[in-house]
C-alpha cells in the first residue's frame, strides 16, 4: 500500500561526501554497504539513502544542515525507525540523519516533574529512569524500546495513555531544534506556563521532520502508574462498548482498548490462547485496566466497576486477569497481528472519531466495504477511550491495489463527524493522498507557505507529508 | 508602565467606512462617540480605534479581513478586553473587531467530553453549561465572567487549574480561524489524536491576534469539580512552601496558591479580615484546596494531608475554612490588590520558574531589588503548583519610570533556570521590550518570517508581540 513519488536519485559527489566526513569524522558515517548489515527498522526503505550520518551534538546537526542547505541536499531525520507511515524512508541522493547519539537524559527534576532529554533517548529508557523517582513520561506505546523522544515529538505520537495525558503535543514543555539552514532554536523551558510570542518551535511537533530536526526535548512527567487490575470484557455491540466506556471513565482508568471479535478470534486461534476463546466468540471485546494503591484494591475496584456495568447491561461477559501471564495474554489479543500474518496485503487505516459517533460510523464503514466486495472483511482494534481506531480491510487475497476505492469508504466522513483520517501515526507517505483529498486547499496553501518559511530550499524530508514542490531541489 | 510605540493615526476615509458598513450593516458598527458610553474593559486604550465592528458570523469576519487586507487597514481582535498586557488596545486608524456576537455553544458532547463554541462565548457561560452535564472547561481564572474563549485561546490563558489540565494550548482540540486576507481555515475536530500534517491553525493559540482571528474553538472538557475543602497555611520560607507543594501534589489537589506575607498583611488590613491576621503575620502563606466525593471527605483528607505536613515540619500554622464565608475571605487574600490601591505605580511581572529553583530565585530577586533602592519592596502572589508567580515591585512612590532598571533584575535569569519571563498574560505591548531582549535573534527572525506567511501586509494587531516591521502599513 506504499504510494511514493519517484524522486531524483543522484548520489552525492565525492566532494560532498568528503565535506560531510570533515564535519563529523568518518566513524559516524554509514555507507549503503554499512547499512546492509544493520537493522533498518520497520521498513527496509528506511535505509535507501546514499549516506547515513550520526551527529553527536546539536552543533554537528547544525553543521550538517547548513551544508546540505547550501548544497541543496535532501535530509531525512531518523529516530527509532518504528513509524508506520513511511516518514523515515529514504532514497539514493538523500542523507539520513540519525539522532541516536543524542541519547543523554540531561535533567530529571522530581520537584518540577520535568525532564530534558536528547532526541535520541529511547522512550523505554526515559520511562525506566523516571520510574526511579516515581514518575513516568505519560506516554506509552508498543514500540517503547525503539522509539525515541525526537521521533515521538516529530510524529506527535499518541499511544495507550493519550486519553489521560494527551499526545506528545501536550507532553512537550519545550524543545530545541535545528532549522533547514542550520539555525539553532533552543527553547527548553520546563514550565507549563510560558507565552513568549509565537510558539514557532512547537510547530515541529507532528511536522514529521519536514520543518527541521528536533535535537532536545523538555517534557512534563506524570506520577508513575500504581498497581493495576486487568479484565477482558465481551460485548454484543459497539454501542454497548461506548456506553461501557462512559461508565468506566473514572480517574482510576489507565487502559481501555477495543477489538472486534473477528480480530480477537484470529489472535486466539493463532496463538492458542484457549482460555480467552469463549470471550473471543463475542462481536466485540474491551480490555480494561484500573489502578489503585495496591493490587487488591485495584482488583476490588475493577470488580465493582464491572459488576455495576453488568447490572446496567453494559457488558455480556468478563474475565479478570488472575496472573501476570493472563494479563499478558489479554494484551496479546489486543496487540498481535494474526490477521496480517494469515492474510497479508490488507489495508489499514488509523482514524479517530468522537465516541458519540463511533458505533454508527463503524457500522457504515462495514456496510460500505461489504457492498464493495463480499469477500472483504473489516477488522477493528484501537484505543476506545480517545476514539482512536485502527481499521483493517482484508480479504483472502491482497487488497492493497484497491486502495483508491477503499480509502474513501473509511476516511471521507470523519472530518464532518469531528474525527480525523490520521490519528496517531502521522502522514508520512502513506496518507499523503488522503491528506491532499480531505484537507482544505486553504490549509494546504498555508502549510506550504509555512514550510517555505522554515525550509526555503525544501531540503527537509522532501516528499513526506506534503508532496515535493516544483521549486524544491531534486534530491542530491 | 505601558510602553507603546506611536503608530500613525489617520482615521478611515468615508469611502472605507461606507464599504465596511455595507459588509455588516450599520447596527453592528460603533464609532468613537458610541464607544465613549461603553465599558472598554481593563484599559481605556482598548477603545482608541476609530471604529469597532461586531461581525455576526465567520463569513462576516472573513469579509472584513479581506477588505482590510486589500485596503491595508490595521485590525485589532477583541474578546472580553480583560487582558493585562495591552494586547487589545487600539489607536485611531485601526479597526477593533469584537467577536462578542459569535456567542453560540454549538456542540456540548458529554460522551466525547468536548464542546465547540463561538469565539465570543464567555468562560463562565461555558462553565455553567458544561456543569449541567457534570463537566468543566478545565480552565478557571478571575476574569471568567468577561473573558471569552477566543481571547483565552489567543492568549493561551493559564489560571488556577493549569497545573492539572494545562493551559489553553492543552485544552484546544481544534479551531476555526480567519487569516489576514480573509481565508477561513476550519479545523474543528473533537478528538485528541489528530495528525493531519502541519498544525498551522494551532499557531494562533497564544499569537495574541497577530496571525488572524479565532472564530470558533473545539475544546476538551474535564469532569466537574467535586466538593472541596480549603485551608490557609502559614510558612516560614519559600523553601518550606516548595516542600509543602510536593507533599500536597496528589490527584485530589485542586488549588495551590501562594502569597508573600507582606501582600497578605496589606489585604488583611485593607479589608479588615481580622480572623486571618495571625496567619498573615508569617513570611509566606499558601492557600490549599482538595476535592473529594463529599464535603466531609474533602475536609478529612485535607486535615490528614496538613497533619502529616505538620509532622514533617512543612508548615508553621494552618486554618481550615469552616464556611463558604471563610473560604471566600481566604481567596480574597490571594486575589485582592490592596498593595496596588495603597501605593499605585508599582511594576508587576508575570513569570514562571521550576519549583526546584523557585526559592533561591525569589531570594535573589529580593536582594537585587533591595540593593537598587532601600525603599523598594517586593510582593509575590501566584500559582505555586505550576511555578507561576506574579512579582510586584513597589515603593511609597510610583516606580513605573524605573522599568528599565528593575525589569532585568526580575526576568533575566529565568530562561537559564528553565522558567519564563512571560507566563500567562502574554506579551501584548507590556512585555515587548523584554521579549526583544531575552528571546534569541534566531527565534525572533523565525517569528517574523512566520508572521509574514500568515499576514503578508502586517494588518493583524500591528505592534503587539513583535514591533511593527518597516514593510508593514502605517495604520489606516
Amino acid at each position: 500500500m506504499r504510494r511514493m513519488k519517484p524522486l531524483a536519485a543522484h548520489p552525492l559527489t565525492a566532494t560532498q561526501i568528503a565535506a560531510i566526513t570533515a564535519l563529523l569524522g568518518s566513524a559516524h558515517l554509514r555507507t549503503p554497504q554499512d547499512l546492509a548489515a544493520l537493522d533498518p527498522g520497520i521498513d527496509p526503505h528506511n535505509f535507501g539513502a546514499c549516506l547515513l550520518v550520526r551527529p553527536g551534538s546539536t552543533a554537528e546537526v547544525a553543521a550538517i544542515l547548513a551544508y546540505c542547505h547550501a548544497e541543496r541536499i535532501a535530509v531525512v531525520p531518523q529516530g527509532g525507525r518504528t513509524g508506520l507511515s513511511g516518514g523515515a524512508i529514504t532514497q539514493r541522493g538523500q542523507i539520513a540523519v540519525s539522532l541516536e547519539r543524542l541519547d543523554r537524559i540531561e535533567v530529571l527534576d522530581a520537584d518540577q516533574r520535568s525532564a530534558v532529554v536528547g532526541a535520541g533517548v529511547k522512550l523505554g529508557v526515559l520511562a525506566a529512569r523516571a520510574a526511579t523517582v516515581g514518575l513516568s513520561p505519560g506516554i506509552d506505546l508498543g514500540a517503547r524500546d525503539s522509539a525515541t523522544l525526537g521521533g515521538l515529538v516529530s510524529t506527535n505520537a499518541g499511544g495507550n495513555e493519550a486519553f489521560r495525558y494527551g499526545t506528545m503535543r501536550e507532553r512537550v514543555l519545550g524543545l530545541e531544534c535545528v532549522l533547514a539552514d542550520g539555525t539553532v532554536i533552543t527553547e527548553l523551558g520546563q514550565v507549563r506556563k510560558r507565552n513568549e510570542g509565537l510558539a514557532v518551535e512547537r510547530l515541529l511537533i507532528g511536522a514529521e521532520g519536514t520543518l527541521g530536526i528536533v535535537t532536545r526535548v523538555a517534557l512534563e512527567l506524570v506520577p508513575a502508574r500504581s498497581p493495576v487490575a486487568t479484565a477482558m470484557v465481551a460485548l454484543t455491540s459497539l454501542t454497548q462498548a461506548v456506553a461501557l466506556a462512559r461508565h468506566l471513565r473514572t480517574p482510576a482508568l489507565v487502559a481501555l482498548e477495543i477489538m472486534s471479535g473477528n480480530h480477537a478470534l484470529a489472535v486466539v486461534r493463532s496463538l492458542g490462547l484457549i482460555e480467552l476463546a469463549p470471550l473471543a466468540a463475542h462481536p466485540w471485546l474491551v480490555l480494561v485496566e484500573v489502578e489503585a494503591t495496591s493490587d487488591e484494591q485495584a482488583e476490588s475496584l475493577l470488580v465493582d466497576l464491572l459488576g455495576s456495568a453488568s447490572e446496567q447491561e453494559l457488558l455480556t461477559d468478563a474475565l479478570l486477569a488472575q496472573s501476570e501471564t493472563q494479563r499478558h495474554a489479554m494484551w496479546r489479543v489486543r496487540e498481535d497481528w494474526a490477521v496480517d500474518r494469515e492474510r497479508p496485503g490488507g489495508l489499514w487505516y488509523d482514524i479517530s472519531v468522537p465516541l458519540s459517533a463511533m458505533a454508527d460510523y463503524v457500522a457504515r464503514v462495514i456496510a460500505r466495504v461489504e457492498a464493495l466486495g463480499a469477500s472483504l472483511e473489516v477488522f477493528v482494534i484501537g484505543h476506545l477511550a480517545d476514539g482512536n481506531l485502527h481499521v483493517t480491510v482484508n480479504a483472502p487475497y491482497p487488497v492493497s491495489e484497491r486502495y483508491e476505492a477503499i480509502a474513501p469508504l473509511v476516511t471521507d466522513e470523519l472530518t464532518a463527524l469531528g474525527g480525523s483520517f490520521s490519528a496517531e501515526h502521522g502522514i508520512g507517505v502513506e496518507k499523503q493522498a488522503t491528506l491532499l483529498r480531505l484537507v482544505s486547499p486553504a490549509k494546504l496553501a498555508l502549510m506550504r507557505s509555512v514550510k517555505r518559511a522554515y525550509d526555503p530550499h525544501g531540503i527537509m524530508n522532501p516528499g513526506k507529508v506534503l508532496p515535493t514542490e516544483s521549486t524544491a531541489p531534486s534530491a542530491g
